[in-house]
């Protein structure tokens, strides 16, 4: 048997270890177009910030170690151009002698990857504009700000790779502008999580610019001007772009391989292409979302690596095992605040036609009477039928982590909030809370899917009408802190004394700090005659990110 | 509707505040023979040990807030003394006045917890002989330390508690001795998992006896001498008693409700006891556990708060909720080191007669590249027959409790090892690596459920006969640094070209590092004609790190 695999990084150095693995005689050959093989591309940004200070930490192998301990045939610097289905050989290029020469395969996998956008502005061939995607990217990065001293950075794209970027560049000590086109950071999240990004990227001095987009690049006397739409120029000394990556489909495209609807190379269930003898994984592909049934890309390493070895299985067995698609669980760290997301975000149900609820809940990431406890956001979205998990997203620090990855274990499974509900945590007082966050944001869901708790939004606080009551049942040292326009403030623990004040024929309004008082206030109100309650999810914190990020943008977006 | 509540501390003070969210306006009372209700127990050994320095913090609620905020009547330093399910009453006694009263309920809730045990020593009622159950013994061992100067303690049991006593005061200055009848600490973990930590707490210069008893106290002039069943003595100025702690179903006992055969109070799916009119939650009862089927007491915060939510559900709305009992979840922090387990650990399942294969992994708490990176160890217990998985046990620093959470969401719906392999994690390098620990666990455990992996344990290396082969595949420096008597080294880059010094006919017996280059050299020899080749499960280090301890205890239950 002869594996061909092209490309060496996640999905393919994965195929091919475990290949070997399972078929010790077989002849393996990977070709890699780049210099290095099966590096570790998502610490590229920490190397460039000095996080990573051994470069040689970026090399999960070589091409000599993988060889060695592997017995894979590893072809670097060499190019594929072509692959001739019928005849089942590829066409490969070295990039060094330039020697081109073809060779047969009786299983071929793919592996290309996703390359940058590199949009076609005007001056964007000056010098000091920079894309990030593998080692040499790095490398020409590192020297750049080394050589010119760069003092400031802008970063085009407010994805996870750009928001990486600029937290490294501000853990260098360069002033860095971020410039994002959508009107909040991280697509992939709804934007209430977005807003607690934002708020916390402000607060550390980096200036943020939403709904706005770089118009050209112009070489100055001291660096590069960077245009905007909105007419603001910046100076910079250095720009990456991180706009993001389109799936590398020419050869598969070349070969006459499907394309699909997501513009990513067809694979069936078993990763195996609209030709049998060719499988394809990694950021390349595409493939069934879980939860919305359409088609999608992914650009993450775990998926990859787990693509890889799924692939392995099916070429040397005869696909056996399914791979199950992706629901796209990431993660990033934000001038260190962790933000995550698992599942399809309530935008994107939206879109999809997805009928479901959001909660929002805030906890302790442990015992609040042990030291360090750092409060985090949960956001899930869920079937109000049957209370299938959709979505969690979640921002916080310690612990943040955590919470997610259990969340995305039950999405994954297409489990319920039942399940969070029941979820047995491991307790003790620098992990957790007897209740953990994840058992709050299910005991909150499973609240309003059973009907004992009614809630609005961030978002409708202005639908509020004369008519209706708006109540702050905080503390009157935190109303007075600051509170939603047109509120009243009855402390929750005053509250059964001064239900008189209330009238039971309006709609009331409730809002607390998180929304746990609020819930109790709900209840006491349902409970004695008021029908028409409804409590704030996520409570005035959440609000209020939510609410100075909308003002903020639309200044931003004005001047 | 009138409800009483006996006992305010987590299963009673969560049953309580859940009645009244669901009740506005039944009249509830809480007894509480103790001074303080819903006071973070968890937290105590942090107190004594300045971790925690407010002594407010200790305090969820006070009887007084807990009144103002829930409409409940507390009755704090009040005793109830009996029960007549006949008449539907309970006798209450004031502990200050002396006051004895009746009191009717409609439903009545018993939260009675558990004490600790004090076995009748000789010398047991000695000054300085403390055992820990609620904030006023926390009080007397705090003031006790402060006073006397303590300099010595002895923690009697090595337990949960008992650790996290030890690792207190050893954080405070003193000198910690810890006595331990079984033969290793944390009797729900398996013996290779109490190792490391045994390892661990040995490194730190405390002393620790197993398989050893305290067999009295004497009173000298400097404070205390233990004697243990070895025949040593040991000074302590303070000892702390943390044997256990049993169920108190006196009361339920009294009022003639059934006791189960795991000696805590029986109730039904719906935590109801025998008595309908009367439910009990928390450490007093006893419920079957899911794994094993048998009947179970366990003592954790996190369960009892469930049990609580569920209890008042049912009462409230008629029987609506079943509690499925509790995998037995539980962490803690060792010294710095976190352990934890989830599930029924692999000994146990042995004396169920549960057929289960236990696998080791080791892996990195986050990349690789990305500084800060601990190994953690896991340990696995799944069905050979379906994969389901039965026991998660975790040792490590960061991120191991995350891990545990991961595993314990498997367990606890009953999932399989398909579960950790498919498992979507949060990847970004401060977080994971591309392929989760949870992954690799289960990676594992898929080779070996599918057969691709024969495996062998630590305890079987004695097993390993003349005629077979024991090979030792790490490099020479490792092999150099120490190895297991009797091995050869081949390293696994050498294999391929040195397959001619091994003979097919033999039993060959792979260990590595932490298994996974010999379960490479498995693959390469068992394709190459070589049939009966085994891997050491949890590699070398788990090996050593047993043995050290098996040594070690040999040589302190001799002397």
């Amino acid at each position: 048997m002869r594996y061909i695999i092209i490309g060496a990084v996640a999905g393919g150095a994965s195929t091919a270890a475990r290949l070997r693995r399972l078929d010790e005689h077989a002849e393996i050959i990977i070709f890699e177009k780049g210099e290095y093989i099966s590096y570790a591309n998502c610490g590229l940004p920490y190397y460039i910030g000095e996080v990573i200070t051994d470069r040689n930490k970026l090399f999960v192998q070589t091409a000599a170690s993988f060889n060695q301990r592997f017995n894979i045939d590893v072809r670097v610097l060499t190019e594929v151009t072509g692959i001739d289905p019928g005849k089942k050989t590829v066409t490969a290029e070295n990039q060094v002698t330039g020697d081109v020469y073809e060779e047969t395969y009786d299983k071929l996998v793919l592996s290309p990857g996703a390359g940058p956008i590199r949009p076609p502005l005007p001056g964007i061939g000056n010098d000091g504009i920079f894309t990030l995607r593998n080692v040499s990217d790095t490398d020409y990065i590192k020297k750049y700000i080394y050589h010119k001293q760069a003092k400031k950075a802008v970063v085009v794209g407010g994805g996870f790779i750009g928001l990486e970027m600029a937290e490294n560049l501000h853990g260098l000590g360069l002033d860095v502008t971020i410039i994002e086109m959508g009107n909040q950071v991280m697509a992939p999240l709804d934007f209430p999580l977005a807003a607690i990004v934002q708020q916390h990227i402000r607060s550390l001095g980096v200036h943020l610019y939403l709904n706005n987009a770089v118009t050209g690049f112009e070489q100055t006397d001291g660096g590069l001007a960077v245009n905007l739409k909105s007419g603001d120029v910046l100076d910079a000394d250095i720009v990456i772009l991180s706009i993001g990556v389109r799936p590398d489909t020419r050869l598969a495209a070349g070969a006459g391989l499907k394309i699909g609807e997501g513009r990513g190379i067809y694979v069936n269930e078993y990763l195996q292409t609209s030709n049998p003898d060719i499988y394809a994984v990694g950021d390349a592909i595409e493939f069934e979302n879980p939860i919305t049934g359409q088609a999608m890309v992914t650009y993450l390493a775990g998926p990859a690596n787990k693509q890889g070895r799924i692939c392995a299985n099916n070429i040397v067995m005869g696909n056996v095992q399914q791979y199950h698609g992706s629901i796209n669980t990431a993660i990033v760290q934000v001038f260190g605040m962790t933000v995550g997301t698992a599942g399809t975000a309530s935008k994107h149900l939206k879109a999809a036609g997805i009928k479901h609820t959001v909660s929002t809940t805030s906890s302790g990431s442990h015992a609040g009477y042990f030291p360090g406890a750092k409060q985090m956001t949960i956001q899930v979205a869920f079937s109000p039928d049957n209370g299938r998990l959709y979505n969690a997203q979640v921002a916080g620090f310690d612990g943040a982590d955590k919470r997610l990855d259990i969340l995305s274990s039950v999405i994954k499974r297409n489990g319920t909030i039942d399940e969070l509900v029941e979820f047995e945590h491991a307790y003790a007082p620098p992990y957790s809370s007897a209740k953990d966050p994840v058992n709050m944001a299910g005991f909150v869901a499973e609240n309003i899917l059973l009907g004992r708790l009614n809630i609005f939004y961030w978002d409708e606080t202005n639908k509020i009408g004369e008519d209706d009551l708006l109540l702050d049942v905080r503390s009157p040292e935190e109303y007075r802190a600051g509170y939603i326009g047109g509120a009243i403030n009855i402390p929750i623990d005053e509250l059964r004394g001064r239900m008189d004040e209330l009238s039971t024929q309006k709609n009331i309004y409730i809002y607390c700090e998180a929304g746990l008082r609020g819930y109790l206030a709900q209840r006491i109100l349902r409970q004695s005659g008021f029908n028409n309650v409804y409590n704030l999810s996520g409570g005035y914190r959440l609000w209020k990110n939510c609410t100075a990020e909308t003002e903020q943008n639309t200044i931003e977006v004005v001047c």
